[in-house]
């Protein structure tokens, strides 16, 4: 979820020789058994938010993490496992300032939401049969047209949210 | 909705003289009806995000701009004014960098919301008639502790926002 098609094609040039060594086992996984998510889930957009983020760098983004009605449930509950049906979704809006909002307060220092960016949408859809070889999530990246991400680029995706998979491999925590 | 409760007292004692000269009628206004609303409406938790931004300087927050169904289905229909009940709520959190995805990334280049701020949640309430005095919106703001902030910092809600008339007094709009 944190990885975006940009990331995620610098990951896919820089670290096939690691990636290759440390989880082949995953990769062979992956090719065996669907893993990715085609559709971008319907009615996202009416999702509850989880958090917001801020990606500077290369990303330069802000985003939003929404949760459908079983993964925000989970969320509140603090659940460590998200149960079956969850998703969790994130949008990222190219970071723009915002000369209306300066000149407002007199300085400048406010961010907002731009256009889609290139990796505008991503989801993370829990399935713990279907998805079982990537730890029971279906990874899927959709940009601006809203066409999915190259299978090459996904395939980095599980792999580096195996950093948190004491937290059922999902990097965002819930801010009330 | 884009002024803090920082950013109110600055603004109360830097621009009280210039506030009295232009803006008088709308005090005298301001102080004959009830402009501020006192409680924060419930389940705003659970709206929907029309969007996100982030404010550098002395805020240093992150934010969430969230609509209950009435501004939501307004904003998504592009009105210009937005009905009577009409909320705009938002939540502001500390903007902190996360080592966590940092690490993840291998750059330093990830903000996420932290804690809640001292102008944590801010709503604007469209009550045409019982806000009349300040352009059909009722004001709000409430520290971290839920308390609403002093009525003297709000009274320079109405005159900031009037930069956006003709938007009906809303900064913040939706990106899909």
């Amino acid at each position: 979820m944190k990885r975006t098609t940009l990331s995620l094609f610098v990951a896919a040039l820089a670290g096939v020789a690691v990636f290759t060594v440390t989880t082949s086992h995953y990769v062979t996984a992956q090719e065996a058994a669907p893993i990715f998510v085609k559709k971008i889930p319907p009615g996202y957009r009416d999702w509850r938010v989880v958090s917001v983020a801020h990606e500077a760098g290369e990303l330069n983004d802000i985003r939003a993490v929404l949760g459908n009605d079983i993964a925000f449930k989970a969320y509140r509950e603090g659940k460590l496992t998200f149960p079956e049906g969850a998703i969790v979704g994130r949008i990222a809006w190219s970071y723009v300032p915002s000369e209306e909002n300066n000149k407002t307060f007199g300085r400048d220092q406010s961010f907002v939401a731009g256009s889609p960016t290139d990796a505008y949408l991503q989801f993370m859809v829990k399935d713990s049969k279907k998805y079982a070889a990537t730890g029971g999530w279906g990874y899927s990246s959709f940009g601006k047209d809203g066409k999915p991400t190259d299978e090459t680029a996904m395939k980095t995706c599980f792999p580096c949210h195996q950093a948190v998979k004491e937290r059922d491999f999902i990097f965002t925590r819930y801010t009330p």
